[in-house]
């Protein structure tokens, strides 16, 4: 395929040491040399694949000099998106890198639309599209696990699965169509009939278990919504402080983007909470009378995870028993802090409200309870199935909805066997599956899905 | 020199496409190698330097692997440190950048202090230290003229200067030198006193061209601090979001550094603005109300520029005039906005108590009055001096203050010798001088000094 020659920003915008402008495109070399001046007016495109250049880009008409730059040049098919790929280094300052792009820019390149340049890695075949949605989640980890996670992705394990079952239920269309066209035996239709069922019980099997990671695999990859929430003064703030220094806090504020919601990450043991409504418990150290029990079911219908904060040192009040009854039927953590003040709260009345939910009591003060309260997380999430390694987790929305559909044009299928439905009937069923999967990898899809989905990348990748 | 093998994270903290991690020293390639699995088993230490190399980082003991990388490899002396460099390119992810720094620095890299990669450049030679001062202020710069001014700067123009000055001072040392223990005539004393005062009054020119351009110099580096005043409803919002839309907002706003202070430059023609306290006048339209007159003192103090927004459909009120008291001997523009509404002010009183200073009526709402306000702007601070072009401009506050003392010691030499003194009196101002100005370009700066300055760098740099 041949596309016009696009450029963007490619590190996070921000003041750095190094800023990184990238081309791809047939004109890239061409663009990169009518603004680059080297030491002894070398040429870039005359120089090697993978090489680095020092020196200056210059404005082309007055001969100023814009930046000191090392360019990188990349020859296609052997690079990201096996275009030809110019990446320019400059300094990373705001004015610098913004200076550097209007220049390209000028020279004919066009502005990348965000996640551009893995789209036409994807289109011009070097990865298929799950394995580009992973480019993507790679990006956004916020664990170590949600990394690995991706990057398996990205090295296709999930790909290669899905190809794999495709695969045999393309093998098993065919013979039906063999043996449809070529009976040997009077019995064909029972025995296409038990080889079709056969097929089905075992690509289901495997789509069973594909997303029984799911879940799993989507708390990796997207963070656990977690609310803390509590009468003032339980200390709400001490936990969220306590989760926040215990575990080094990822926060993601970029540049740029809306500052009104800060979203911070915290680490619990692989289990990565996504903290809602955390500056509204700094501010005010208050959630519930700032905003109310009401505004509160709001927040909490969000969530994940809800970490209910009760005071061991005071009685339990109607205002408490309210947020039992606010978070009932959701994934609650109850926690009696301040066990370093004397008894005062009713423990059996909370163990009654708490249930089935696991109870924890702490004194963030003295540090006590800390790890009890961390185990509870990560056990109500992962109960023992986190540390078994190689297993390819499914944690994108998109694949799992897929594969939840592809499950149950099986499922149909193997109904219609059962019931003795005409072979032709089953094979529709058959042949959704199919598609289904091959929607995963990007093998059928339109046009429409393949924009959206890369419009949701960030610039410059 | 020989130094360990550094390395830090060189792009912006954030969710981009690529991060780098720099390494420099002479393990940089042996540390990569242990780390790297490329396609075919290569070696990165036998590569070619200014070379890239596709493949992956890999736990040298589990073999697990930790990224997808390119890394450059690029041999010293012909580097940014002068020593052995390597850039590995990943994910732009928060995860994924930490993850291959620490994967770094378990193979024996240390954790590079802010500025130290420039630092290198620097104790190797490579660069002087008004070119090092230079890279951090071309990071900084926050408009186009800033940031040519720092270019020039890295490229040696000032240290040139500054080069041949001592050059001069040092030859007429040496000179009186040879006078004062060969005397050849008898009136060596007058002689030398009289090439003296010729040389002190050459370079004392040289000093007072360069020290003229400081002002502006440093008004380019570092903005302009800007303080929008007035009563409530006059417009101070208007005029804010005027500046900030018709000229491109430059925030810089960094991931991991305070989130309280959030400041927001203009640049107005070249010039760029800082405004201060912004968000008070987003949050409540309202400085004077919400602060008061006194505390507006304080906030005042630190401005360069006042912008003093008056209600020309309403009354001239106390309050107005005691802020006119209150920026008395600062640099203020007036602007009488609302021309839009029925005129009620008094302008004849306005004029009165704006005296020298610049007065504009705008109307904010209709988008009247606003490029005079800007030119009012530009006028004030570079009136017809800022289009000379090739002039060289002092903007550090260092070198603005090491020139004004060795100003001083010309000057007290001067003066010695006019009065007479003894020529070797005159001598130590002169030696002084030359010191002072070789300070400018570290030619005799202590290290404490010079950990002090690469301090106050960026992380990667």
């Amino acid at each position: 395929m041949e596309f016009d020659t696009i450029t963007a920003i490619s590190t996070p915008m921000g003041e750095g040491a190094i800023a990184i402008v990238r081309l791809s495109g047939d004109e890239a070399f061409a663009i990169a040399d009518r603004i680059f001046k080297g030491p002894q007016g070398k040429q870039l495109i005359g120089a090697a694949s993978h090489t680095i250049h020092y020196g200056h880009l210059v404005q082309p008409k007055t001969g100023d000099t814009v930046e000191e730059v090392m360019i990188s040049i990349m020859r296609g098919p052997k690079t990201f998106t096996r275009e030809d790929v110019v990446e320019i280094n400059c300094h990373g300052g705001i004015v610098s890198v913004n200076r550097v792009l209007q220049l390209v820019l000028s020279q004919g390149a066009r502005l990348a639309e965000p996640g551009e340049f893995t789209k036409r890695a994807f289109l011009n075949g070097r990865i298929d599209l799950s394995q580009a949605e992973a480019v993507m989640d790679l990006i956004r980890a916020k664990t170590d696990k949600a990394m690995n996670m991706a990057l398996g992705q990205m090295e296709g394990r999930l790909s290669q699965l899905i190809r794999k079952l495709r695969q045999e239920i393309l093998e098993t269309l065919a013979q039906v169509e063999v043996n449809i066209d070529y009976p040997e035996y009077d019995d064909v239709e029972e025995m296409t009939h038990r080889m079709f069922l056969e097929k089905a019980n075992l690509v289901k099997i495997e789509l069973e278990k594909l997303l029984r990671t799911s879940q799993q695999g989507k708390i990796l990859r997207d963070g656990l919504s977690t609310v803390i929430i509590g009468r003032p003064n339980v200390g709400k703030s001490s936990l969220l402080n306590s989760l926040v220094h215990e575990n080094k806090a990822i926060v993601t504020d970029i540049p740029g983007t809306t500052r009104d919601v800060i979203e911070e990450y915290v680490n619990v043991r692989g289990v990565p909470l996504r903290l809602l409504d955390t500056a509204g418990i700094r501010e005010t150290e208050d959630i519930v009378e700032r905003i109310g029990v009401e505004r509160s079911r709001a927040v909490l219908k969000d969530a994940d995870l809800i970490l209910l904060v009760l005071n061991h040192a005071d009685d339990l009040t109607k205002e408490d028993e309210k947020l039992f009854e606010a978070v009932d039927g959701m994934d609650v953590i109850v926690i009696v802090n301040k066990t370093d003040l004397p008894k005062k709260i009713n423990l059996n009345r909370v163990k009654e409200l708490t249930g089935e939910h696991r109870l924890v009591t702490t004194s963030l003060l003295e540090d006590q309870g800390v790890d009890e309260l961390e185990e509870a997380i990560a056990s109500l999430f992962f109960a023992g199935t986190l540390e078994t390694g190689d297993l390819t987790y499914v944690s994108n929305s998109r694949h799992i909805a897929l594969l939840g559909q592809a499950l149950k044009s099986v499922e149909d299928a193997i109904e219609a066997i059962e019931s003795g439905t005409p072979v032709d009937l089953v094979q529709i069923d058959f042949t959704k599956a199919w598609e289904l999967l091959g929607e995963i990898i990007g093998d059928s899809v339109h046009e429409g899905l393949i924009n959206q989905l890369f419009s949701q990348f960030c610039l410059g990748k």
